[in-house]
This record gives C-alpha cells, structure tokens and sequence, in this order.
C-alpha cells in the first residue's frame, strides 16, 4: 500500500494498563508503512484543538521504547474528557480541527478510547464524507468497562480484571486470617457504573460468595437476609460490589444515604461509595463486623499487573486500525472476534462505526444467576481466556520502569 | 546440634506479604536439624490455647510446597490479635500453654509478629525461666510498620513499601494523564498509625509532592496553603499521608471531623479516613478539585508483588530463630543488621527480647524535612535496598497460585 500524508494518534478517557499498547502497535504499523511523520495528539483531540501535537518518532524511537511504552500506565500521550460537539451548528470546531490536519498534512487519523471517543471518530468521518475530505478516520477500541458493542471484548478490561481477580485473592487471603476467632464481612467495590463485566470478574477469585452487578436490581433486604445466613455458616463473608448497583426503582443504592450522612466533613454532598455504605448497612441491620476496600484507579493502570492476553490484542487492533486507514478504511472501529474460548484464538475485523457509538453492551442477563448475587459458569468461560499470561515489568531500583513523554 | 523435641511455629498480628518465608525459613531449619515433629499453631497463641495445632510436615511436604508457601500472602497457618495476660494473677494461663507443649513433646517455640507478639515470646520465657521450664522461646520480627527497635528493619515492611512505591507511579500516572486540562490534588493514605516508614516510602515513587508522616505534627493551614501554592505552579498535585497524622496537640487530624460528618449512614460514629477528610479540605479551603485513595490492607498482602530482598530476609530469620533455639537460645528475637547499604550487604544476629519488646521504633526526626512534609536523602537511601528485587509469582488460569491449609 502506498501511504499518502502524515498519521495522527490520540487517547482518549479514561486509561488503562494497555492502551499505550494499542500506540505501540500503530506506531509500528505506521513505521512499517513507512508513514513519515507519526503525530500524536497530547492530551487527545482537546490538545489538538490547541495544535498540542507531539513527534512520535521522536518520542518512541526503537523497539526498546516500544517495549517500555508496553509496560507503561496510563495514557503515554495524555488524555482527555472533551466530548466533540455535533456537527449542526458547530461547524466551526470541525473547521478547525480539518485545518490542523491539512496544515500538518495528516491523512491518517486514529482514535483510540470507548464510547463517546467512537463518538467522536463516528462524527470526524461523517463531517469528511459530507465535505469531500480524504482524511481516514478509524476508532480503536479501549475500556476497562468492556461496554463496547459488536466486538467480543475490548482491550483494557482483561487487565483490569486480572488486577481484582489476583488483588482478591490477596486480600481476601488477608480477611480471612482469623478464622473462627475473628469473623468478617468484607465489601469489595469495583468500577462499573453501567456495566458490571469488571465486578463479574469477581468470580475468577475463587472464594467470593456473592456479586452484584449494576445489571439486575438490588435488594437491600435480600442482602441482609443473605449476608446473615452465610455468616452463621462461615467464617468471612466476601462480597464484590458494583459502584453502580442500582434499586429496583433506578435510583444507586448510595442514593439510599439521607440527611447528613451524604455530606462531607465541610457540608459538602458527598455520597460515599456503595462498598462503605453496605458495610454499614450490614454492621446495622446484619449485626456483623463488616469492612470495605475499594479498588479505586488502581485497577485501571496496574500495567505491571497486566494481561499479556489483554496486551497484545491492544496492540493488534492498534496495528490493524492503522493499516486499515493506510488500506482506504474509514469509518470504522477494529473489533475483536474470539474463534474458540478453549483453546482461546482470536481474530480481528472492522465494524461501521455507526454501529458501535453510543452504544453500550452489558452482562446479558442470562448470565446473572443465583437471584442475581452470582455469574454463570458461561460468564466465567468468557472471562478467564481474558487474564491469561503476564507482561513482565521491567524493574529498575526496585519500581517498575516507564516511558514518558517527559523524558 | 542434637535436637531434644518437637518445635512449634506461630504467626500473629496482621499479615504481611512474607511472613510465610519466615514460616518457610523456620521449617526448612527443623527439616535440616531433623526435628520430629513440626507443628503450626494455628490462629497463633489464641489457638494454641484451644489445641488448634497442625502438623507441619504434612501441611507443607516438600521444596515445591516451600516455593508456593514464600508465594503466599496473608498468615498461612493463621494468626491472632490474641495478648497474653501479664503472668501475675494469670497464671492458669501458663500453665495451660505449658501443658500443651509438655503433651506434644514441644521444646521449641517461635513466634513471629511485631511488638505484642515479641511481648508474648518475653512473658512465655520469662515464665520458663521462673519455672524451669526446659523450652527455648524465640522471636521472629515481622512488622509492615517496620517500628520494631534493634534491628535495622523489618520482614514484611520492604515489600508493602515496594507495592506503595509501584502503585504510586501507576495511579499517580493515572492521576495526571489530563494535563493542564484537568488538574488534580490526588490524595493517597497510608498505613501505619505511629510510625510513618511505609508513608516516606512514598518518596521512592519520585512525583510525590509532600509526605506527611505522623512523627511530626500536622498543621492544616500550612497544609492548605502548600497545596495552593503547588497547584498554581503545577497541573496536578500529589500528597502521601500516614493514617495516623496528628495536631500538635496529639489529637488524630482525623478526629477533626465534627458533628454528623462523624457518623456513617446508620449514625454511628466512623471516622472517614484521613485522606478522604485532607481531600475535602483542599477542596473547600484551597478551592482544588482534590480526590483521595486510601491503599487499605492491599499494601500489606499483595505478595505478587514482594520484595526479594524482603522474603529472602524473612527466609532467614524464621531459618535463624529455629537454628538458634536448636542451639540452645530462648528469649531472644533475630534481628538484621546492615553492614553496607550500597552494595546492600545484610547480616542476622539476635537480641534479648526484652530490649524489643514493647518498643516502638518511629522515623528519626533529622530524617524529615521541608516543614515535616518530605524525607531526607538519607532516608531514602534507608528505603531504597530493602524493595529491590522480585519474587516472581506462579501464576495458573490468570492468577497467582497459594497455598492453603485446606489443601
């Protein structure tokens, strides 16, 4: 194929321990196709709306920074939350964004996130197609959330599952040390506000006795009346938690805090998270001893903690997105196909893009069980090829090396 | 040496990510020496008490076993927050703990915890000797907290203080992936509620803007006015602060909280955590879009992540204290001492037990500097050998491999 122009690579929202591998892997298609300026957007496509665009061959010079970029968390590039506006009445924000890419004579635009970043590559290409613009644009998906539609997974979640499942098994390990002498109620909050693929990885720990996910509705009494059963039974009780449980009438279970139990020290509304709320719900009406732990960011960026699995399919979609553009692709979002689960092959495609924005996929409902505190062992079949294998940080004084745009 | 008995090895207090190589080192010593029967306390002294006692040869066969054992977090046998009674009118108490180990021929006795559980080896060979008992009484260190006195660290605080160091660079990655776009105070708690040596390991993550160790007293409008200045200069903000920060008039900077922002959903009084209760703070008196993460009992049991140097260390001092009580001691606890720091070149020796007990070693106050928000270089040269090195961990279907007593 013959490249004409220069290629730009952005991130977008939220990072994850990989998606510095799916630059990785377009970087490396763009060197292979021998691109001649590889741009990256800093801090996504806000930056670039400023023309803060950085030399990626300057930046990640050989296979030694390619590999490091692999190990790094967090978006190498720097990140952004802005939301492109649609194209009715805002033209003049596409004007400008089509005026930077021709000034620097970029053909070859890549953006690399989840839903409202397909959003945004869906509306770059049809501003292009409506204007005559050559430019390619093509959507590389990215998020711990793996909400993404169409595709079977989306690079970021293996990780970030294989970081609750280990982290688990460590701290419940840790819970439960005192035995008969010291029962436990522990409360695991993980992220997910709308889907609860991430708390469903839950189960790859072993000894969580219940999960609930954002998916089905939550049932303050159900809970009690389990949470006290399996304490008369067991030792410890340990419990995954979205953060985005929700009651029957659609209200999050944090809503459920009234009064001044929602504000902050300084009056603040401030809803604590659903895990301390249900601890306190259960010392309350269960009579038990019970503490939470919430994982918080960790999960999203514990690239030493990675899912090789996770890792290189980041990089290969990173690497088709680029070589679809190069190839005439527009439009459209890499999406990953799993051929069998046991033993795991994958393959990859390319979806429109109109299809994926927008569009958020959930735990089917199927796959919830046991009045929705538990996943199907058909859950778990999905999940487990997701974490396998590892990506071997690379440790200097001790810490985990990174790349950064710094150095 | 000629062994007369059987041993029996204990763990107590809270867990660290290598208190099992100390188990590991202690077995390894018996099976060396030749010793019968090798037993494990399980739930520590608390289950000693009710002859909750397994057989340790059993329970962890071979090299294999030992392997996974110094792979394992949390206390493999069990442990307890269980302080003996002081002997004085308490006496039955002894007598029953000597009873069980006359019944089981046990004339070796190793416990490894932190300051109450030196305590215990203190008062158990204090009584021996009072009543000519033949039983040796050894201690064997082990403290996240790293507050024991004598010796130079202590096992389980090198890897905590390696998983505080990683996990820094990666959530503060995370924190600051926004840029100029999107500034940020980030917040980080720390374990460690007399001593601050876990809160200075924060310095070995480099971005960390202040460090706030509970050696110095905390003073709030230096604070704010810090995290003001920072913020003008820099796009994001990074404090490390130990749980257990105090005013100058000794109260817990947490206890700061008034009223109803004391109490949890149900109205009982819970302190947030401290970091939670800084962020606020910054965010109403320094006007800073500020959030907190709190590490919680992840930074004691992640052994995915231990320190080498850190279980090679605790290997040796459980090995060391069973071939010293082999030999003939009883009162003392292993303690290591440093003999270079670069090269680190480590050495073991043993200590009278009480010169340990019930001293707590606390973070020098030459070592703290910048107005008691950062440590001194020679600290950091302190911190830095004891992280080094990993032990890499067995990892079957995505996740590390432990053992369990209930295997």
């Amino acid at each position: 194929m013959a490249v004409k122009g220069n290629i730009i690579i952005g991130q977008s929202g939220g990072p994850t321990a990989v998606i510095n591998s799916s630059l990785a892997g377009a970087i490396s298609a763009s060197k292979a196709a021998g691109v001649k300026k590889i741009y990256g957007m800093h801090y996504g496509i806000e930056g670039l709306l400023d023309e803060n665009i950085v030399d990626l061959r300057e930046a990640v010079k050989d296979e030694k920074d390619i590999s490091l970029l692999m190990r790094t968390p967090s978006a190498f590039l720097g990140s952004c939350r802005y939301k492109l506006p649609k194209i009715e009445g805002n033209e003049k924000v596409y004007e400008k964004i089509f005026a930077i890419l021709d000034k620097y004579d970029i053909q070859y635009f890549l953006y690399n996130g989840g839903n409202d970043s397909m959003d945004t590559v869906k509306m770059l290409s049809d501003y292009a197609a409506e204007h005559g613009k050559s430019q390619k644009f093509m959507g590389i998906p990215k998020t711990i959330d793996n909400d993404l539609p169409i595709t079977d997974h989306c690079p970021g979640f293996g990780s970030a599952a294989k970081y609750i499942a280990t982290s688990l098994k460590e701290i419940i390990a840790d819970a439960c040390c005192y035995g008969p002498y010291r029962s436990a109620v522990l409360i695991v909050e993980i992220m997910g506000r709308h889907a609860g693929w991430l708390t469903a990885a839950a189960a790859l720990a072993d000894k969580v006795d219940m999960i609930y996910l954002p998916e089905v509705a939550f049932d303050p009494d159900d809970f009690i009346k389990k949470v006290k059963e399996l304490s008369k039974k067991q030792n410890s009780v340990v419990v995954a938690v979205s953060e985005g449980v929700k009651l029957a009438d659609g209200r999050f279970v944090c809503e459920l805090q009234t009064g001044d139990a929602k504000k902050d020290a300084f009056g603040h509304t401030q809803l604590s998270g659903v895990g301390a709320y249900l601890a306190a719900m259960a010392s309350e009406k269960a009579g038990v001893k019970a503490r939470s732990i919430e994982f918080s960011t960790i999960q999203r960026c514990a690239s030493h903690l990675a899912s090789r699995t996770d890792a290189e399919e980041a990089f290969n979609v990173g690497y088709l997105a680029a070589k679809s553009a190069f190839e005439g692709s527009t439009g459209e979002m890499v999406i990953i196909k799993v051929d069998s689960r046991a033993p795991y092959v994958s393959s990859y495609s390319k979806f429109d893009i109109h299809e994926v924005a927008n569009v958020e996929r959930t735990v089917p409902e199927e796959w919830i069980i046991n009045d929705g505190t538990y996943v199907s062992q058909e859950c778990i079949d999905y999940l487990k090829p997701l974490i396998q294998g590892e990506v071997d940080a690379y440790f200097s004084d001790g810490v985990p090396v990174h790349i950064s745009l710094e150095d």
